[in-house]
């Protein structure tokens, strides 16, 4: 069959052979139809981030897949169900208390692998086996999008520990601000424009001229665009509002900290992002007496497992249909993978298509 | 009658004739027992913190008190019973919202007056009234040290809201530092050693020497004693283990920051401390990855409510005699209070004396 990889030393990925698994017991095997690319991917590629499986010298992409069952082999999958697998798996050293109690995504570095970005193979073949365990199956009216319900259950899980930390007081948001307008930004801001707590003010920060794709939906989202170049994060609470919710999702270590002078009191900011170093002056006493005197808090988030998988197949159907058509800017052919991978300016959320239901 | 104020301009406390208050409606007037002396006292005796009440110019201090009903006025409250104020009061403009809900402690600046600190004359008077609302009863047994619940109750809402961020998930810390060795250190490392969490290694940093009052108490308490001067915060987790809960109380911003590098995975930091504007370098970068890629969480933490001072009163039967013995240093009759202002080495926990049971 075939699958895109990163083979070492190499820059670019290509289309390489290898055999189809077959699935060990208590796995199925899934034919693939799509899988999304996003900043990960790039990162794994120009190789900041990840690494290849023990003994291997290609790592086979992608993390946001959607397949069918082929063969359930024995699991209680059945021939036909379209399911979307987790990321997190155990490392090559074996299981451990994280997946025993079916929180990978609270393991600590080393004791886990990511499929397609460290460790293990990802998604990007025309088939892949994986547990049962680790296959969340999805409405079939989801199988064209299905690639999204990764980066939802991103922030289903960031949202499910910000709004964790404001659980023991009656705590009722009514602004939020997403920093950062790439795929998962807007994937974000839509939430929350769908989100129970029914913020009434919602903004996007990002750095962008108009006339700009991701600025338009911003604006149709009902949200007010914030440009940083004028809008500084410590700014907004003078521009607009102090904010009662932060997502973090630019990897900019200085959103970090200015999103604590962001916060409208009581608020929290959920982190996603994962910058590299970066030392800089910072006043700590204003960032730490604001935290205190506001009771203000910040969550950092990481990966998500089968209950946000599951919880974003809800979510993905309170989104509009013509946000989806237009986050999604490009589905590629296997054939012409290569488009997927390219970003400009009118890119916002790209798929390679493996097959079809 | 006889209180103890800080008049303006002046920077050190009084003993000054004022009438004894009449209760208006829906208030109970309380036949004052004892009242702590804190860091907060101290501040506002600098004129660091808080201010005078609308109109006046002095500010009766005092804002940790226990007493005893000596006319219920009509509330629910009876003749004889021991209670204990709490602090935030409505504003000189009048009640809000978070009066409304029960949770003044989540008011922001502006919203609130606190008695003995902003606002609002305190406790360190024969009498004071209060709404029966902020009036908390206590068992008899606790009236000689009712005076530690204000105390207590501030670190039983830190707690609520540090563990309510860890709630999305499975967590089972076994490791807690506390930064800070004077009365709110000892205090929450005692309850932290009575916690059902059932932490198995505790820390408590401070910087003294050896022989001291406080490391005997650290270390009779089960914890080991980290000195800052030779293990600086961030270097916690080589020298020691990487901490499940950290709870700052020492106001310095530095703590604040490092506390992210100090956490194991999935660790969360209350932030307790309020300092002044400090500007210095700030490995953001790391700050910012390390929140993320171990799902940590810092949570600010200020003032506490009625239900923190009812969890207090449960807290204070698990806490050691000896250990409550050894916190208080000194109990300080009104004709010399001046000894209870004082802060020595040898001095841990005051408190001064208005009359008796």
């Amino acid at each position: 069959m075939k699958a895109i990889a990163v083979e070492r030393g190499a820059d670019k990925p290509v289309v390489i052979e290898k055999p189809r698994p077959e699935p060990d017991a208590g796995e199925a095997l899934v034919r693939t139809l799509r899988v999304g690319v996003d900043g990960t991917d790039h990162e794994v590629i120009a190789g900041g981030h990840g690494g290849f499986p023990e003994g291997e010298d290609h790592l086979v992409l992608g993390h946001e897949a959607v397949g069918v069952v082929v063969d359930p082999n024995g699991t209680e999958l059945e021939e036909g169900d379209v399911v979307v697998p987790t990321v997190r798996r155990p490392p090559a050293s074996g299981t451990n208390e994280y997946f025993e109690k079916n929180q990978p995504d609270m393991a600590p570095d080393g004791m886990y692998a990511e499929r397609g970005i460290v460790g293990a193979h990802g998604f990007m073949s025309e088939y892949f086996t994986s547990p049962s365990d680790y296959l969340v199956r999805i409405p079939r009216s989801q199988a064209d999008l299905g690639f999204l319900i990764e980066p939802i259950s991103i922030t289903e899980k960031a949202r499910e520990h910000a709004y964790a930390s404001r659980s023991a007081f009656d705590w009722n948001p009514s602004s939020a601000l997403v920093l950062g307008n790439g795929s998962l930004g807007l994937l974000t801001l839509a939430m929350l424009r769908a989100d129970d707590k029914g913020y009434e003010n919602l903004y996007c920060l990002g750095r962008r001229d108009r006339p700009d794709p991701t600025i338009d939906i911003i604006e149709r989202l009902g949200a007010t665009y914030v440009d940083s170049r004028e809008t500084p994060v410590e700014e907004v609470p003078n521009a607009h509002e102090g904010m009662d919710f932060i997502y973090e999702a630019t990897g900019f270590p200085k959103h970090a900290i200015q999103s604590v002078q962001a916060l409208a009191p009581n608020g929290v900011a959920a982190l996603l992002g994962v910058p590299s170093d970066w030392k800089f002056e910072v006043d700590a006493g204003a960032f730490h007496r604001e935290m205190v005197l506001h009771n203000k808090a910040l969550v950092g988030s990481v990966n998500s497992h089968v209950r946000h998988f599951e919880a974003a197949t809800v979510t993905f159907t309170k989104l509009p249909r013509w946000f989806l058509r237009e986050l999604v800017t490009g589905v590629h052919p296997l054939s012409e993978f290569e488009a997927a991978f390219e970003d400009d300016d009118t890119t916002i959320k790209t798929a390679i298509e493996f097959g079809t239901v």
